[in-house]
């Protein structure tokens, strides 16, 4: 199945850490990759976003899905 | 300022595409670094998420902030 | 109220697990109905989503909130 | 590939509708399902969740994702 | 209607601009109010959060749902 | 760093829960601030939100980061 998200960056698992209801999984990512970020048009004119500009992308972990062949 | 949120990834902009209220941010990924996943301990189990697997972090890219110095 | 969420559907409660700080919900949804996502345009076209396709809608879970009469 | 959400529903795309730089897809659900919400523990003691309850599971339309075979 | 979210903030929209797809809201806050926020422990610990702390609340306008009545 | 979400709101900590893998932050914002929504045009003229409505901002608390100095 093809995905219409569009970060999915292979990875290996290092840990997994298991409470009663949620389970925090840090994956080991195996190569640089591209993300894509949908902000407000507002944000990057403010930020000055531009072509070349080194950046930081920052992502909550409960809004990481993960997939296992 | 520290932040909570446990994925922040260095990168460079590959391009903006800039629309009326949304814009899209390619950023390069540049080093290889460690992704945290919350899940459900149900989907944990279900996938059999272990140490050593192999694994696809997924996130939609409407998730994804930016930050830049 | 009315609210901007465009994906309110009914159901009835299956299971209730709680843990210490999170609780999972289980909601058994009534009757089929439909449900809007926003894409990018890149990811519509290049799953080239068109109407009549046969589709997958995919949603985790600490997205989704409940309501109650 | 299997992956963590726990919502994934099956539909028909009943219509596109392209911007810029997002899509709006709206997908007729074919059957009834059963969807996992995540809340906090304090939300179900406070709506008094429980088993049988009639309720409305709400997600905003940026938080859901589409595949397609 | 209650509803698990437990952010419910009473507000004026100040402007409203829209897109093709999207509109965005400013919604000018009338009262201070108490925000939740649910995080990882391994965050909550690494920023050493705790009762007093001077603290910033970061939010997406993307995940913000608004209601009217 | 300067970052993308709209929404950065100033508070004090009124208590930390913590559970086995996530923690609940309660925050009591300071003062009155600008909240900013980003909605489907179809959602926005569905409520008919326009300058000077009375509105509530809904954030469900796993969408809410934390920063701290």
């Amino acid at each position: 199945m093809k995905i219409s998200a569009r970060n999915t960056l292979k990875g290996k698992v290092e840990a997994v850490d298991t409470g009663m209801i949620m389970a925090k999984v840090k994956v080991k990512i195996e190569a640089p990759d591209v993300i894509t970020a949908i902000i407000t048009k507002e944000a990057a004119e403010d930020l000055d976003i531009k072509e070349g500009d080194a950046i930081t992308v920052i992502v909550k972990s409960t809004e990481v899905i993960v997939g296992k062949d």
